[in-house]
């Protein structure tokens, strides 16, 4: 099937599916529905067969789906069955709390660099990883086969920090800055916002009761 | 209309739509499509009108949106039309850099105290705020009528930190701990995830050239 025909709002559920499969597995559960992992991630169990279905058949009518083998398929379609190495850029309070977060390995990622334009930062440990000078940063990208890079830089230096990971060959980004990156259009990006978080959650609150 | 009839994955897109309008707004932009919502986000033109149908009629079939009155309609459905004061949970270097993000004020935010029960972090300030103990979380909450929380403490001591929050009167958390909360049915939680947004592009990246 043509990658491009699969609309990129059902890719971006995957994940989710995935994550809800790793969370069931580890709570020793073999077999599940469409409907309960909807009801996890409230998402219609419609939606859910529907999406899984620009994949193939991975259940039985009636049976369900085994977790361990939709887990292993949805990681082989992510091309998450395999591991990625990142570059993170910045290594201030936000690079530092990004190196410590746990879930990276499990989900397929891990950070072979850390980069900065401080000085002061520059040569510095955090963890295993010494932190590199940015100017450095196409040697690291070239060292660790990198594709993908982590961006948690200030607002007024994400633009530029974005510029160089394009000119060194990496086709996707995360970024932790609260504005919009202008890339080329062979370029993935994905923003953490919080903001969308919250938001999504103010709509169910009573502000009778503020 | 019943809002417990509006799927809650609808509810999670309403926060993106903003997004793209506020970012509209800002370019300068006066009017608007679901067609040229959709690009910018990667979703069909016919999900975003379906959506927008649960909530009324914002635009005239030709004419598109008006880029500010469907802004300030989608703020007033999912109040944010008012500001919504936070408390945010751990003044370690994720707490830090959470509470230096330049995005909250403008989607509806506020924080309005940071706790923690590390000795050495109460009492020391971050940028206007004093870190308080956590064992001063009730007052803080009532104090400045928070339903909000924001968790940013180590994956070992979430669970313990959301059970306070919970039984201070929190209703909604936003976690940035990778690990699944356990919650009482009318609390809600959205988790930041890193992961997620990494697995969304990993789809699109050419394994060949890594």
């Amino acid at each position: 099937m043509n990658p491009l025909a699969i609309p990129e709002i059902v890719i971006r559920r995957i994940p989710l599916y995935l994550r809800t499969l790793a969370l069931l597995r580890e709570q020793g559960q073999t077999v599940t529905s469409s409907q309960e992992i909807g009801d996890r991630l409230g998402i219609s169990a419609t939606q859910i067969r529907k999406d899984l279905s620009y994949f193939g058949e991975f259940g039985k009518q009636g049976t369900g789906y085994d977790v361990r083998y939709l887990e292993e398929q949805l990681c082989r379609i992510l091309q998450v069955d395999r591991d990625w190495s990142l570059v993170l850029i910045g290594a201030g309070h936000l690079g530092k709390a990004i190196l410590s977060y746990g879930g990276f390995e499990e989900g397929g990622f891990s950070i072979a660099a850390v980069l900065d334009k401080d000085r002061r930062k520059i040569g510095s440990r955090i963890g295993d990883l010494e932190v590199q000078d940015i100017a450095s940063l196409p040697e690291a990208i070239a060292e660790h086969h990198v594709r993908i890079a982590v961006v948690a830089v200030p607002v007024s230096d994400a633009q530029d920090v974005v510029d160089a990971l394009v000119d060194a060959g990496v086709k996707a980004i995360l970024s932790y800055a609260p504005s919009p990156l202008a890339l080329p259009e062979d370029v993935h990006v994905e923003y953490i916002d919080p903001v969308v978080g919250l938001q999504s959650m103010t709509y169910y609150l009573d502000p009778l009761h503020r």
